[in-house]
């Protein structure tokens, strides 16, 4: 039994609100359940200095939590000390969403995609990708509105979702409650039925191939739902 | 003519929206026209060192922004690396809460007030004390119901308000176009009609009392507008 | 009773002598009272990139103390670990010179007032600013005297003095044991009798308009000490 | 055709020689090809505060690299200015020794393993992993020879190697010419046959379970084959 | 011919005025021509960490410029901030001192000595350890006045001074328009006619031994006339 | 007796091992007993800014301790956080292999010499120019042989050398048992019979002059020991 009450294979509910901020070419609120992160797309007609004139675009990523995103009161962190954690989770965001993109034809800018958690409750890296990747497709078409570029560059959306081996069972979407008591926690993206990223991890403990293939088999499960929810909130 | 048509001593729209934040003692969303805040009051049973053993509580704030709160997108800030401007904010968020507060009613804690703008639109200082004390007060009604605290350290709302002068007149709540090129600019903050802090300054020019006054009256009218709106939020 | 047995409206001892630094373009090093601070201004023929281009001249301030300008050692800063007090000072010196600037007249370059206290006892940010405007004069003279600026762009002197409640009793120039005791304290700033910066507050108080206009009484008719002092100094 | 000329299933020259300290309590130089790691393990009778008075032990990681240790020269890193891709690779290490540690056996104090790439060739995060194990066992036999620990907290040898696809084949043991041109690339580890981390991802590209389970046998065979050279070393 | 046109044994001008700050335990103002430096002792009852429950006394030193100290302006340090060159002048005025000390007699207490340079002209590390040595003497007889300490940890001054070799020959006392043309430049620390520390390097050229000895000569001639001016200072 | 049961004047047996690295234009691996130092040169075609255009090469030195060098774990520094300890020997590596150099001969280039302490056992900073000269000769060689520069910028060896004070005698080459112990310590660092760098301390004591003198001949016999081995490794 989940303490969600939840099935197996269940995922939390998922809201998808976009247009959420004036200033930003693109935005949205996702929430997977109590996980609510603010995702926002802003367009720099600069690349960094590694890729200049090579034609090419770039998307990155820059994650944060607010102090009382969590239950108890955490520090801010500036880009100069994000902890371990943070630059993980954000270097996976950019690398994962670079995957769907075709950056030729993104022509040379650069898409910076913040990822703020409002309120945390597991799954925020998850969350923060497949709500990353609306505010991506936002801005995109803003620049597509705006004949800056001219051939869609993104063709299908990145969704990403968290499984594990709660209590003895394979359970999709980890909420905090069990992600803090998880032996097994996997975190799948995925685009169009293809693996992008694939990290599974034990702490203190070990899984077999047998675990891993039926984690894979419901994160394959669950990335359809996200990629409806998805689509349906850029339509 | 004001850029948003309002009156000269017309207040932009307020919206104090509570409970927003699951983790914190206390929490609200306020909005002043496009300027929004969201207000977390996390406590702390225990205090900083140099108030150690004196019995008495201290209220503290941090500020901060998110990324694209502003129109260009603006670099995440530890409390290690917070510019001039963010650190003499936040020291004015918590002198300004404390002076509201009875510190001996309220027990050796301390509660920190984070303010974090998820989109400006000028005036976010003054919101943040306004939605701050909102925060604040639905912490210590928790504390209070836990019998934690049996005596309200909190009597009178503390409110704030930026008027300045605009294009040679004098107006109430400063949105960003007027904000960035009034000449005369002032942060008033009040509580039960008495005063506990003003700021003015002339950024490349100066003023005289007379104009001093006119900003003053137009703050206090204003102030009692907020003092309602707060009550009715915590009510 | 004052402790230092000044009358109610009596400033300390000024004294403000010149060309005290042979590398600096213009220095002083005022005295008020046991308050010492070593004002030099450095002239750079180029203004930050934000001003580049524009045709106007920048003043700027850095604020610092020995450590053993107080009664116990602190540590040393540098800019990029300055506490939120030294920053707000700074920005409070460097805005209140620019107010009395004609940055026109000044041209494209850059003028940064250093203020180090040598010995602190209250008052510092104010006798910074007083003493820092003497240095900037003097670095203007210069200018004028090489014939790279032709019409003077400093008209009036810039003059700041400390006034606060102390024992219930309105006061001129807080002096340390005045102002580590003081309810309500406010710093003024002030140009050819019109103000350029009111910062008042209370700390765990609060304080009435009548207050404040008999603070502000009081800093008018010192700043007209200060003001004759000043050009005393730079004649 | 791999650039090495090896085998698509054929592991570099591994070369692990142990004693290469005279202060550490454990260290080892390992050497895969010419990838070249020197691994120290470091007794601290204290545990970090989050683990006082548990009971257990703890086991964590750093690594660096020397500035020369690649082919252009790298910056020195402190722990606290290590970039992203540092600080991921030393919590993969800490936390993959960790899982193959009986915390309770080892007893209230820590282990720091510190690995140091002297030369680089590719794969120096799975290097350290296999060379990190052995520098760990070697401090662990010295606690035992001392009757610290009673019963060892080390049962089976912690391995970790990369595979990828290159050229579009499935390759063991990727060196630098090969993991720059990889499209897909794995990070596994593993201990007695079973998986206890794998971290695989597609930069600029995706993959396909098939292609996931290919490179897992690849990796499985290598890891038998890095077990016996650990279990030589320590003999 | 010198710059100065002073003669090859001809120190400058040396003047050291006493009790020059109202806060410090001892203090003064060295002048060595137009160097100035200001050298403050600080007493604190603790000692450093490492140094508990010695019995020993410690005394260390910082020493830092103000910006405008030199013809450029220079930016402020803090002590994690601090050039390299900075930390090597305050560990060799710290480690001079201490080796005129008796830790003993001077008790389980730290004093720091400041030298802060308010005007540099070359040779202000010298300048700092005979001006320290002079603030160190007055702190210490105020311990002995209070009877906190019994018997002088000072014997003999501890004095520096800088010679080396300008435009071919060996000459006193080096100012900035020597030093920065000497190919040759020592720093000499002695006390009671022994040595405490000798620098001597070559910027981009060599020395013999006949050269060392010179130099070595002059320095001994000139530290008797520092010496006497130490003792009419703290007599 | 000295602990090592060593001569007064017998050095720790010395060895040279060249080209330890396969990525730096020049390396050795200098062993001066159980103090291990890893030396590399990196030819960079940029000079630094103040050097630009000015026809004259550069050579620079970084020096650095693995965590595990010493008896007890150091912490990791990077270029910003290096203690003052690190810098003075950085700096003086650099000041020292510079004096050998003819840097017109050199052209506009930089060689920054990396001196890596693998294993500490006394007199590292020594050893660090003894081997750092080895190591830039190789680098030297190398744009020789691409005729990159035509006429050989080093003709003698820079070699240096520790001598001290123990148990009252005079001792050549200081391991860390005796350094830790010796009351006055000289490092010493000379070319073709002449001197570069004299550094004489006493830390808490003092010496005369004619021990510093019995302190040269020592380390001058040692000199020319350590130009043959260093001729001997780059023949």
């Amino acid at each position: 039994m989940r303490p969600s009450g939840r099935q197996i294979n269940e995922m939390r509910e998922v809201s998808i609100e976009v247009g959420v901020n004036r200033h930003a070419e693109g935005s949205c609120l996702i929430k997977m359940g109590h996980t609510h992160v603010l995702c926002t797309a802003s367009i720099d007609e600069k690349v960094p200095p590694f890729m200049k004139n090579s034609g090419l675009g770039w998307v990155t990523a820059e994650y944060g939590m607010l102090p009382r995103a969590t239950n108890t009161r955490m520090r801010r962190e500036a880009k100069t000390s994000q902890s371990g954690r943070t630059q993980e989770i954000q270097r996976l965001i950019g690398r994962s969403l670079r995957a769907g993109v075709d950056r030729v034809a993104l022509g040379e800018r650069q898409i910076t995609i913040d990822c703020d958690v409002i309120q945390a409750d597991g799954g925020t890296r998850c969350a923060s990708i497949t709500g990353g990747w609306v505010a991506l497709k936002l801005a995109v078409n803003k620049l597509m509105k705006a004949r800056l570029i001219t051939s869609d560059p993104l063709i299908e959306p990145v969704s990403a979702l968290s499984c594990g081996i709660y209590a003895g069972q394979m359970v999709m979407d980890l909420d905090y409650p069990e992600d803090s008591e998880a032996g097994v926690d996997g975190n799948f993206v995925m685009t169009g039925g293809k693996l992008i990223e694939v990290q599974m991890s034990a702490e203190g403990s070990t899984f077999s191939r047998e675990q891993m293939d039926g984690l894979l088999d419901l994160a394959t499960e669950g990335c359809v739902q996200l990629r409806a929810a998805q689509l349906a909130a850029v339509a």
